[in-house]
């Protein structure tokens, strides 16, 4: 892309409504632009970025055996009234009346939903267990909006739910998602810890949030130090043999957001493993057992052919949140710097000076190979300064640099910067182009 | 994906609800459920379609050189004030006040969203044209919703949006999106004619309707025989050169929908080329210049420093109405025949015998080929007799079935069927794995 063309309203100055280092990076960076409360249009920066993230989390709920589908946004509320939900959800559910006068809400989760759907679709444990997912636009009321897409009014989740015969094969799903999870994370370059949770108004026996560690969290979280180590990624996982022993490792040592604090089992843990940090929610999982499947009446016949309710667990994960959790734990004060697998472009291209013909050839051919090895490229061909060009390069936090000058040129040279560390390093045109082919 | 563990509940009977045959067909193959009235969830085979649909959508889009963004579903009221249509919508808007009673609803097109954002990002007649697109949810709360996905209250529009200094580009961006209408609709197996169009609640001065031949299509169409012959993917096109010459082959020629037709004019063809049929509408693009940038004060600064108001069109096509209208256009009474290229699965691999011990190790063995050759297959390993697996794949209408049976097993032969011509081949297992690996 040229960023001549391309639609990236950069501001310079800091925005005085934004009171979070990542809703001003993604004002200022001309990712997203708020429509009215808590409401953001995601312009084509920031919704490359989006994309990326709900690509990585699609491949891991289906790796993971969840089956994708879509449940529209609007929901009637006689579901809500089945589960008992309707009266007790408040002012943060947006209620709507249609045409007919007939009530209807904004969804701001799908438990009631999903679950009308499985007594309909499904009518035997042979068909158990089922996981469903879906990724789709919600909507919670806040009344006081705020700290940008980490908490707006219209959000991108991903939720599963899952149908199980009994408490012990519905272990088996949650243990998947907890996996999944993990993985998940992992891949987008965040360290996320699962944390003994409270289960709020989902309900529920068993919950974990995934925790990010990042100075500007908004709680106080506590954890073993051994768990900011683990690598998630080394081994593939079986999601078909018996995840109980992943589970226990990231679960037995200590791990607890403030709600679930114990100081005095904290003060046990060696004061060098002892981690207190802020944190920030990214995801949250729940076994809730017969909660909504017994007063909805989702059963399956057994193989006695008796009727057995369903136990039923959900899995979030807040997929537009993640945009600015990932910049809350990845900046510095020049801007965002984006892990490679969520950047919204692998390469920034510099033209230093557009219009000489020289850098003009020698940035347009670059851009063409660049592309043709398969990376995202955003080509910086303005008519501005250096200055200019470094500032906003390092405003939008590309992984990587590639800058054309007229002086490199002269001795064959191009300069590539890596984002993340500011390191530099002059290189033959090719070199630097072998050196990038081989991340694309 | 096994058929066994796959959320697909298909019904037998026809449901009374269902009028025409699509929306019928989704709801036998288990592709989509009704929540509400007009509002659907997407099963996981209906999603998959879905998804397939977008996806082409966006990959034309981008070749045309749009830019992808995302708008919120819900939009303030204040803007629709602006424009002057909040209250000349009427009651298919759906209307909605939020905790602090403010006025919002639920966007069923984005003209005035766009044109407020393009009028704070923008602001040098060198930054044209702009093209930007984004693929989201939109509500019209139709008085007596009805055929299924084809007139939904929600449904998944592709909306593009032009931005330009004067009429002459503007121009050039309506070819652009006019000659992308074209390549998407014949990418997904359709004769899409542009048809001269009235424009409706949009507004404007040029309008075409892209008009599908069905025989169960909504409204009566009359055009030029030459018009459904055009091979439309025979060339590769550059959006950058003078698109005209390819609007006006298709313009020139007679094609209106019922409101613009005009008899004595359509006589005037020889017999033999008029073509009267019933026909669907799966995209509308409108040229309307400044009526949304006029009233919002949507300017840019032209080269001598003074304000012009930008001249725009919009563009839109429903995503979620083509899933009802490739069925329609493709089907027999056994149901759905999909084209390849939107095929939720590319193969249905049946299973004549599940529980036969070599008819599951040479089905097994086919299902890890198939999919290690890069092809979606949809293995049906049920404990169902060889009628009721005949019968479902002919309903979900996958464009081949490969048939493993223990008869054609014992002489080392499978059997390959085309969805679309009923045509049958006995091939050896390894011929037919070539043949299919040739489609992945």
């Amino acid at each position: 892309m040229r960023l001549s063309q391309f639609l990236m309203p950069t501001l310079r100055e800091n925005p005085s409504e934004a009171q979070i280092v990542s809703h001003r990076l993604m004002l200022r960076a001309g990712m997203i632009r708020q429509s009215s409360a808590g409401i953001y249009t995601w312009l084509p920066l920031g919704f490359r970025v989006l994309k990326r993230i709900e690509q990585i989390v699609r491949e891991e709920q289906d790796a993971a055996g969840c089956q994708e589908m879509l449940m529209p946004t609007i929901q009637p509320a006689e579901l809500w009234r089945e589960s008992g939900r309707y009266d007790d959800y408040g002012k943060e559910m947006l209620r709507i009346r249609d045409r007919h006068d007939r009530e209807m809400l904004y969804g701001p989760t799908n438990e009631e939903l999903i679950t009308d759907i499985f007594r309909n679709a499904v009518r035997s444990y042979k068909e158990l267990p089922k996981l469903l997912y879906h990724i789709q636009w919600k909507f919670r009321d806040e009344v006081r909006p705020r700290f940008g897409v980490m908490r707006g009014r219209e959000f991108l989740m991903k939720d599963s739910y899952s149908f199980d015969i009994d408490a012990a094969a519905a272990r088996r799903s949650y243990n998947k998602m907890f996996v999944a999870y993990l993985r998940t994370f992992a891949r987008m370059g965040l360290k996320a810890i699962p944390m003994a949770a409270e289960t709020g108004p989902i309900g529920g026996d068993l919950s974990h949030e995934f925790i990010i560690l990042a100075e500007t969290g908004e709680s106080q979280v506590y954890c073993h130090r051994d768990l900011v180590e683990f690598d998630v990624l080394a081994t593939e996982v079986d999601y078909e043999a018996d995840l109980q022993p992943i589970v226990d490792k990231w679960t037995s040592l200590y791990a607890a957001t403030d709600e679930k604090h114990d100081p005095a089992i904290f003060a046990q843990i060696p004061e060098s493993d002892r981690v207190e940090a802020r944190g920030i929610e990214v995801g949250h999982i729940f076994y809730f057992g017969t909660k909504y499947s017994a007063p909805m009446k989702a059963t399956v016949t057994d193989a006695e052919g008796k009727d057995v309710v369903v136990h039923m667990g959900s899995y979030g994960i807040g997929v537009s949140r993640l945009v600015g959790a990932i910049i809350e734990a990845s900046h510095d004060d020049a801007g965002i710097i984006w892990p490679d697998s969520v950047a919204p472009f692998d390469v920034a291209l510099v033209n230093l000076r557009s219009g000489d013909a020289a850098c003009d050839a020698a940035a347009g051919d670059l851009y063409t190979k660049l592309r043709n090895a398969g990376l995202e490229v955003l080509y910086d061909d303005r008519a501005e300064s250096p200055g200019v060009k470094f500032a906003t390069m390092d405003l939008i936090g590309l992984p990587w640099q590639l800058i054309v000058g007229p002086r490199g040129l002269k001795s064959g040279v191009v300069e590539l910067k890596r984002r993340s560390t500011g390191a530099k390093e002059e290189l033959t045109i090719d070199a630097a182009l072998a050196r990038l082919a081989a991340k694309g």
